[in-house]
């Protein structure tokens, strides 16, 4: 006997889920708001970087060809003629014969095609003793050498990491184009749940959810809405996920633990719009909902928070990596498994696990206890075609 | 002949650095707020969690004792005397050879010491067939098995993870300790850096190093604040400095690629406080400036962007889990290196490289280029007592 008319593979759920799914639009924001925003265009740069040919060293700017032959021994010698200021631009060329002194950065002379290192020669009034020979282009960056005017520096998807915001800060793009965040709501519905600031009674307990949920999607690049708790009726439910659908992109039902809730979560949906998949072949997370309500996906979370974060990684992680245009990447590692797991075929196993150096202990549980989410440090996936893994067998440990 | 007096080994600047640090305080914030922060102390849980004995499933309360032997053939026949609400208490115990229905999440009565899932029985009127035997505890989570009131649910120094939020959560915690976001200041030095709005003249570029020292800041979960652009010039740097101390917990001036500049920043920092460093054996990243001033870290950066992260990436994040209790997890992953390294002995190098499947390839390029910093994956670092690396050598990749 079943609870569910049908249990569908995960690959199956993540197919439904993010056909259902599309990028909600883009905005500008300003360059220093970008970390970890991820870039709805290409973007080129306005302009050569550098934008001029400029030295990498403090030293010398020479003709390569007057250092040919220079050594400790028989030095070149070079008449200097100045030195080209920082942010200035040389007042004469070098010619045969001559050098002129260019600081880290500063613009290379005309004439200068490269430049000698000032540890590399001796300066004696207006005469400079070249000690080693430099070929062309040494020690120099050239105009456009970093990206050409008008090439591209970013494209579109990149993720943005800290050096990308110095890339577009040298193309000029103080202002960026992003996907916009998508906007998730978080019902949180039990008649037994109370808001974290209650003290519960002897038949109520806090709701965890809602802060796990919103944790998550702020990690994962989302603005988590909390529509607060709502009780297992079918009228508050519906007014819940109205309110809820016209101020979000997505909504996440989570709690309803029991049949009669599940069942609650799933006729909200299928009145204002369509239950997609009903039980997913997943443990933990069997009993999960996944709905579609004015083209919004809708995805009802098992109770249990430790199933509900596993649904989270699993479904809606790949969910929110098409709304969102891109994903914080994921942590992993490989070890050995300290114990046996055992699984079921047809049913893809999430089993946490804590770390002891090379092993991946399995944290063994009731998924209904947060503390195995807490003392563990990541999951191994056993996938639906093999009944479990063997103790020593080499993992992927996917880090929380 | 040598720039530097002295060069000072990674491993060295870094016990330098960080012996200067301290975390800066701490402060309450909401719980909704606190998802990366670092806990400044031990939370214990105000409540048993859970506050009473719940089932796990759907199912039926029972006396264990009543099902010894139950099973297909021959099942247990038990009183179904009615249901325990959702939220809440059970308006009777349970009997020998009595159950009641008990929805997943509710409280489990008294006189039951397990709960069989409803999968494993029939109902029929007020007679429940009971299929399968249960062990005392069955499917039951008892008051108190999660984390004991007055227990521990996480301790002092952890960063939060969602899933952490959750147990706070339920630990009844609305607000939390957590320690202070380190506020960094940045100043950026060079007569030839134009902000990003501008479009640079002939010698002028862009200033890159203050995107990018904000973005590495804020990922690593401080609070940057940028003092703008200041010209080479010893008493504006001053100033600057000045302003940024008497706001901030520490400065990074970035810039100075130059020996004058160099010594500009060491002069201002000398001026007000003391040089603890310039040099370190760290390859890109040989001129940094180590200093304090008014027991505040103040770091001179190289001004080649690709340089300047390197020495956040080496120097400044281990500084930074000092000073903010702790930091993002680094992800890395194994590899082979495509080609051979050559490194000098004696020096850290911080490659670059791009990820090919299994390959570790380096990205060779002048560190002035922002597209080796762009396109790479990640750094493997060569260890100072080693002369580089050859290739096909299995290598751990430090990923951006």
């Amino acid at each position: 006997m079943s609870l569910f008319f049908s249990v569908i593979p995960v690959a199956e759920a993540i197919r439904i889920l993010t056909s259902a799914a599309a990028p909600g639009g883009t905005e500008e924001i300003p360059l220093g708001e970008g970390l970890h925003r991820v870039l709805s265009a290409d973007v080129p740069s306005d302009t050569d970087i550098p934008g001029f040919t400029r030295s990498v060293v403090d030293g010398y700017g020479v003709r390569a060809a007057d250092t040919t032959g220079a050594g400790d021994a028989v030095p070149s010698m070079l008449r200097w003629m100045g030195t080209v200021p920082m942010g200035g631009v040389p007042d004469r060329a070098v010619a045969p014969g001559e050098c002129l002194y260019v600081p880290t950065g500063a613009v290379l002379p005309d004439g200068a095609d490269a430049v000698v290192m000032v540890e590399h020669t001796e300066q004696a009034r207006d005469l400079v003793l070249i000690r080693r020979p430099v070929a062309k282009g040494e020690n120099v960056l050239a105009r456009g050498e970093d990206y050409p005017r008008g090439g591209m520096v970013l494209p579109k998807g990149r993720r943005l990491r800290p050096q990308d915001l110095g890339v577009l800060a040298a193309a000029g793009r103080s202002r960026i184009l992003v996907f916009r965040q998508p906007r998730v709501g978080i019902i949180s519905t039990g008649n037994e749940l109370v808001p974290v600031t209650a003290f519960p009674s002897a038949s109520q307990v806090r709701d965890v959810n809602s802060s796990l949920c919103a944790g998550f999607l702020q990690e994962h690049g989302c603005v988590p809405r909390c529509f607060g708790i709502v009780k297992d009726e079918q009228g508050l439910l519906r007014a819940a996920l109205d309110r809820a659908l016209f101020e979000c992109d997505a909504v996440l039902v989570s709690g309803g633990s029991s049949k009669d809730a599940r069942d609650h979560c799933a006729s909200a949906i299928a009145e204002r719009g369509e239950v997609l998949a009903h039980g997913i072949a997943l443990q933990p997370g069997k009993p999960t909902i996944l709905g579609q309500v004015q083209g919004k996906p809708v995805i009802g979370l098992p109770g249990h928070p430790a199933s509900a974060y596993i649904v989270l990684r699993a479904l809606v992680r790949p969910l929110i990596g098409v709304m969102a245009g891109g994903l914080p990447p994921e942590r992993r590692v490989g070890a050995h498994l300290a114990e046996n797991i055992p699984s079921p075929k047809g049913r893809e196993d999430w089993v946490r696990v804590r770390l002891e150096g090379d092993l991946a202990r399995p944290v063994f549980g009731k998924s209904g206890l947060l503390n195995t989410l807490a003392a563990s440090d990541g999951v191994v996936v056993v996938p639906a075609e093999r009944e479990g893994m063997e103790a020593g067998e080499v993992v992927e440990v996917i880090l929380w």
